[in-house]
């Protein structure tokens, strides 16, 4: 009965509002990192050496599932509308950033918490203007104006600063040029900028800006600088530790997306790589910071992904892990290469997958027609050996995961839309 | 601080081994309900007068996802396998019923119910000695051996009596043989038998046993009596309720996995539709029985099912909303029609899919190829309209979906694997 009795007081705080707020939130999205992505990367990551599947980073901190369509009727959302939704609680069509069908200014949380006074920031390997970040900082009828989206994250104010205090990304070419030299203006208000890997080491104060890329960065595979995603997040949450009022940072995992749209699944386990790496940073940031929330989601499922093709009942991870670079970049290695057997030993050293007579042959006629068949090619073949399928170079309509970490996490259990997620963190932002 | 001693106290209670031990288990398994199918089920039944899409039974009830590797290095499980682990907390071979690689019988949970003085049931869409409910009351190295699985049915026992006390599905087949009667073996053993719809509906009291058919049932799309499953699933709590040391039943949503082989999504919502309406009888049994658990999940996703395909960013569920029958069936209708005009009307008169003449074309040239050409084109059709994606006609490795209502549910919160779910539920029924 004591038991009993204690249990309806659980229940009651359950049901209550909320627990105490976060002092500070780390908000990770993986751009199209569907459900199945998380299976692919265990699968991928599993220690052949043990009888059991190792469990990942995202299986320990997994709590519910998202919803994640856009204000209209396709059911399908791009990453500006469902960016804008976790990042202002409204739905809205596909391609805006932040604003509503009669292009009204939707109020996003950086805005929110830079109001309250907290340290903002932004992290993506993409440009920092494209959609997701974007929809955070700026507000644009149309996800395409790279230009206008980079003046407003200048232009646009709270408290007549920049909504955000700490940017990391690519997007040289959107922020410096010949029109408008929006570092310089960002230096002249007291950024400390960089623009190389050296330079973000040096980062030692807020606010600052990085942008290590004209647009988005080289792909994780094929990218000589380590996990690119992780040194980001360390130097984000070593800026904004101990801001005094707490920070809200959205960190993207850009590229899974991106990868996703390419179909190109050993591209997409080296984005998920980095993404799950730079989850442990923060993970570890709220082991010895208990008063930060760590949630996780993903803005929509890209490729129409699974494990598993062709009627066979297998997925042979083994193949893709061999898999050195992305098809893009074999396919550029292996393109000026005329004679069939150089070009299958190319093939060799890049995928250590043997093919027969005729599949060799299939790359020949590939190459034959240029690049971006022959990377196709490439891919196709990665595929029928592993038994990936994917069913669109879009995205599609499946509920994304939803992961967090830290005392309130239990606040996005279970089923939700990704409205709610974006209403529960600013819920905690404005307390 | 009152509070936050209170919920110390509530992390405790919630480390704790168990909460109190349900008297009832109602164990509900959509065989190949992967996470894309609840997603479809949800816009398929959204209601386009509203701008929310409404939330489905399997909304309300999400809590987790779990993992369905077999004991093998394939990745992607069978539905014995998966069902084994489903029913004995062990990984085995794809094609096990419920023994090891050694060929070793592994206790089933509704044979450790019916040890405890327990009610015990099984009810399915397919033949009840299929993969699924065999897994819980049979032993064999392979689920082919239909014949020498429906012997065990009655020949496999716990104190003296067959493992289960109420048996629902198909399979006269099996059960009805020139060698052996099994139907009359359990008559006369006291069972109740029905080989009807009015009989099912005659069934009063415990042991019993309905086959509905010769194996599995009809699809549902094309079925003329109405839900099936939850007709069953009314009619097993009715006849277990009042068990005096409570029941376990195992309820398989059976034919949403051979809609996903057969890759017809529309034959895939009508069984996701009867699935929906067992669940809510389930739940309803729950509330007005609290001393009752529902767990529901999947074995494995099959046919790798996406909402979006071929680049568009849409999943046009009207589309499927308007198909009256399964591909197959259609198929049969459309085959004696010669005339391509005719056939076109039938078209029509089945989907409502107004075709371009090459796509009329497409349906003339198949139906000349035989029914399974056929069939195919239908789907086809039909999901190129819809955007429906499905990347093969087997299994696939991704995560399933994890449900739970009752005063238990937390216990399948979060990311686990399919063992993980028999042993909660063991250790239920063992208390």
């Amino acid at each position: 009965m004591l038991k009993k009795t204690a249990l309806m007081v659980c229940a009651a705080l359950a049901a209550a509002p909320a627990l105490a707020a976060p002092k500070n939130i780390i908000y990770m999205i993986g751009d199209g990192m569907g459900p199945a992505y998380l299976a692919a990367y265990r699968y991928y990551m599993d220690d052949p050496a043990t009888k059991t599947v190792e469990r990942t980073i995202f299986d320990e901190l997994w709590v519910g599932v998202a919803t994640t369509y856009p204000d209209d009727d396709t059911v399908v959302t791009d990453s500006a509308a469902a960016a804008t939704a976790l990042a202002t609680t409204h739905k809205t069509y596909n391609g805006a950033i932040s604003v509503d069908h009669q292009h009204h200014n939707l109020t996003t949380m950086l805005e929110i918490a830079k109001a309250k006074g907290k340290t903002t920031g932004v992290v993506a390997t993409a440009q920092i203007n494209h959609a997701t970040p974007a929809s955070f900082i700026a507000h644009d009828p149309a996800r395409r104006n790279y230009d206008a989206i980079a003046d407003d994250f200048f232009d646009n104010r709270v408290h007549g600063k920049p909504v955000a205090d700490l940017m990391l990304g690519g997007g040289t070419q959107y922020f410096i040029r010949k029109d408008r030299n929006l570092v310089e203006q960002f230096k002249s208000e007291g950024y400390q900028y960089a623009d190389n890997w050296d330079g973000l080491r040096q980062l030692n104060k807020l606010p600052a800006m990085a942008l290590l890329a004209p647009e988005g960065f080289v792909s994780t595979i094929d990218n000589p600088e380590p996990a690119p995603l992780k040194q980001m997040t360390e130097k984000a949450l070593q800026l904004m530790s101990g801001s005094e009022k707490g920070f809200v940072v959205m960190i993207e995992g850009s590229q899974i997306d991106w990868c996703g749209h390419a179909n190109d699944v050993a591209c997409a386990m080296a984005e998920m790589r980095d993404f799950a790496e730079s989850i442990k940073v923060a993970k570890a940031y709220v082991d010895s910071h208990p008063d930060t929330l760590l949630v996780i989601t993903a803005d929509h499922e890209t490729g129409g992904l699974s494990l598993g093709a062709n009627g066979q009942y297998a997925w042979k991870r083994d193949v893709i892990k061999k898999v050195k670079n992305s098809g893009d970049y074999i396919a550029d290695q292996l393109l000026p290469l005329k004679d069939a057997a150089t070009l299958y030993q190319a093939w060799l050293s890049f995928t250590s997958l043997p093919l027969s007579a005729e599949e060799q042959q299939l790359l020949v006629n590939a190459r034959a027609e240029g690049q971006k068949t022959l990377a196709k090619a490439v891919k196709q073949r990665i595929d029928h050996h592993s038994l990936t399928g994917w069913t669109s170079g879009a995205h599609t309509a499946i509920d994304v995961p939803v992961l967090a970490y830290g005392a309130d996490k239990a606040a996005f259990a279970g089923f939700q839309d990704n409205t709610d997620i974006a209403a529960k963190l600013i819920e905690f932002i404005q307390k």
